[in-house]
């Protein structure tokens, strides 16, 4: 790669010595038994979690979004995940909490966070979206900024039980087709999922990137349901119960439902579908003139690994294939990046994910025409940034 | 699995209707716009780093030790990520920060925060271990702490441009063999490094598991000098000289060097070899009454992948081989899994590790045959965890 224009040679600088000498390389720094927890620094204080106050009625039942134009890998800052609650960040005590199992099993069971803990255990990679990421912009642009667009999702290394293993503890009758997963939150969270996903590869997890769960990710014990949409991966969870039918709670009737054109609503669309999206430039991080740039991104999928991102400099037209980044891991987080070399001109970027299945992201247009536009949930749509001469960078849809 | 005992039918409890509800599940919790960066729970308040008063001079130049009994991955959190300092944790500014490289290349150059940022980047996966962490076992077991004795260790999604990308761009010259790499701290922490390491797969990293780096870890810059021992990882990176020969720094001749039998001091010993440890049960995390239990532990190399790992339940006599949780990666974290059913009776749980390279982690028997007892640096030895009739567990060395 060419140098990038900007760049200082150390000639400018007098070459035959070091750098100038800040009074940090002259003095001591802080001892080791100030901060047994440690925290960012000072000088990043403005790479946080945002919410959108006006996007619900009360801050308890809101979100607040992951600042993805600060993610340098695929790994989300547990400080930074984006939160989702239907009644606030719930504090469980997990000397009280209990997990029950019941309804059609042979051994109902109820568990203590050191009996879960005491399962066999696993480690995996995953991303949670919610599905209203991107929900704002089935009718036009609206917010100008990637963190707000794109940021309702993160990714961590989850460590738990699965619940393939407690479900062969309980024992499931013959009958037993459905589960009810439930928050011991205020909102008594609650969705049906299908026992074969359960069986599949959901876990019931209690760690969080090298550490215990976070509160806003359901201390000390929540579901992950890989590839899923956020909201079945229920937090703060006390409670499964096997069924033979789907139990229609709220949230799968009045919310996460596909309003389509016609007044009718799609129900149980679970699945996260491919998506991707560019984070270097986006509206967050300009470009500093014309010159060569990595162009940087995330994708991911719902049915499993991705296996290929295309980026597009002119709003579709021509496509290049970037590169990923290794490891490439089922249903989390792949990060991309290509290189371009920008004229000064406009340009419209766009990123085009592939997943293992061969299914291919698509337009907005493309998803407009089957699903209108009434609904909120589940737009994976190609995401489209204008970069002007300036080097500012828009939020626009095209035709 | 068959049952754990302790576990809970929950027709002890009552398995028509749920737990009993706490006052959490009846109330609202917090809003999401309290807390822009968030925090672990008030219960977990005793998961910290921690320190050894008594290890050195000051608490500038000393070190702080990961919790790996509370590690549920393989990553690290940032938070709880070691610490070793040389001059204390340095507050740098990155908007005043430069980075220069000089010496024997053609262009030397000095580099803005903007700059490095700016030129090709990766995100990998690797750990960092002090070659000190497990110094104070050589000549007898010390410490009652799988915290003390293993926790100089971390594992993170590094991210940065290649140090090759680097020195491509600067042009090394002909005679080029080694490299200054150089820390802004008031230690002025510096070493040498082969330029073929360099090229291989080092890192000028600035993201760290999604987010900037840590002050702890080096912010704004560092280096990663992926399998090689923590110190060579220069934080806040300043400088890299390119020379044809070593510098024989302070840090690498009256420190960091391996102390033989003879008095003869071995020098320049960056590699971490094969190593592993059992993190539960530990001393932290003793064993509550006879039954099935799974073990897990950690287990790393330098050199590249681990290929496998036995567990010993009798001192080493019989081994029996655990599980690798995928992925497993080079020069980075693999956590292992085994069940053991556990009569109540003394039991000697060791690890053996297995790289890639065949090379086979060594008994501290086999370490102290080639290398006595004078050295402080590069244990990688088998940790024998003594598990007692009440569960205890304890630090123990075999003859």
């Amino acid at each position: 790669m060419a140098l990038a224009p900007g760049l200082a040679r150390a000639a400018d600088a007098n070459p035959a010595a070091p750098p100038a000498d800040p009074p940090w390389t002259q003095s001591l720094g802080a001892p080791v038994d100030d901060r047994p927890y440690g925290q960012p620094s000072q000088y990043v204080k403005d790479v946080i979690r945002r919410d959108v106050p006006w996007l619900t009625a009360t801050p308890q039942s809101s979100v607040s979004f992951t600042p993805l134009q600060d993610q340098p890998g695929i790994i989300t800052a547990n400080g930074l995940f984006f939160e989702r609650y239907h009644a606030g960040r719930t504090s469980v005590d997990p000397a009280q909490h209990r997990l029950m199992i019941h309804g059609m099993v042979d051994r109902p069971l109820l568990l203590t966070m050191q009996d879960i803990q005491r399962f066999p255990s696993v480690s995996r990679i995953h991303f949670i979206e919610c599905p209203a990421n991107g929900g704002m912009e089935w009718r036009a642009a609206q917010l100008n900024s990637l963190q707000f667009t794109h940021g309702m999702i993160g990714c961590a290394e989850w460590t738990g039980v699965t619940l393939a293993t407690l479900l062969n503890e309980v024992g499931l009758q013959k009958a037993a087709k459905w589960a009810l997963v439930e928050g011991a939150d205020g909102a008594h969270m609650a969705r049906s999922l299908p026992v074969e996903k359960c069986l599949d590869d959901c876990i019931v997890a209690w760690g969080q990137n090298g550490e215990a769960l976070r509160p806003e990710q359901g201390f000390p014990v929540r579901l992950i349901v890989p590839g899923w949409q956020g909201n079945v991966n229920v937090k703060w969870l006390r409670r499964i119960q096997i069924g033979d039918q789907p139990w229609f709670t709220r949230e799968e009737t009045s919310k996460y439902t596909e309003l389509m054109a016609d007044g009718k609503a799609r129900g149980f669309t679970w699945l996260i579908y491919a998506k991707s999206v560019i984070t270097f430039p986006c509206p967050e991080k300009p470009l500093k003139g014309a010159g060569l740039y990595e162009v940087r991104g995330l994708a991911w999928s719902g049915k499993g690994r991705i296996a290929a991102v295309d980026v597009s400099f002119d709003g579709g037209v021509n496509w290049t294939r970037a590169r990923l980044q290794e490891p490439v891991l089922s249903k989390a987080l792949t990060r991309f990046t290509t290189e371009w070399r920008w004229d000064g001109k406009p340009a419209l970027l766009q990123s085009r994910a592939v997943d293992e299945t061969g299914f291919v992201q698509p337009t907005l247009a493309e998803l407009r025409a089957v699903r209108g536009v009434n609904g909120i949930y589940n737009n994976n749509a190609v995401q489209t940034w204008q970069v002007q001469p300036d080097g500012s960078v828009y939020n626009v849809q095209l035709a």
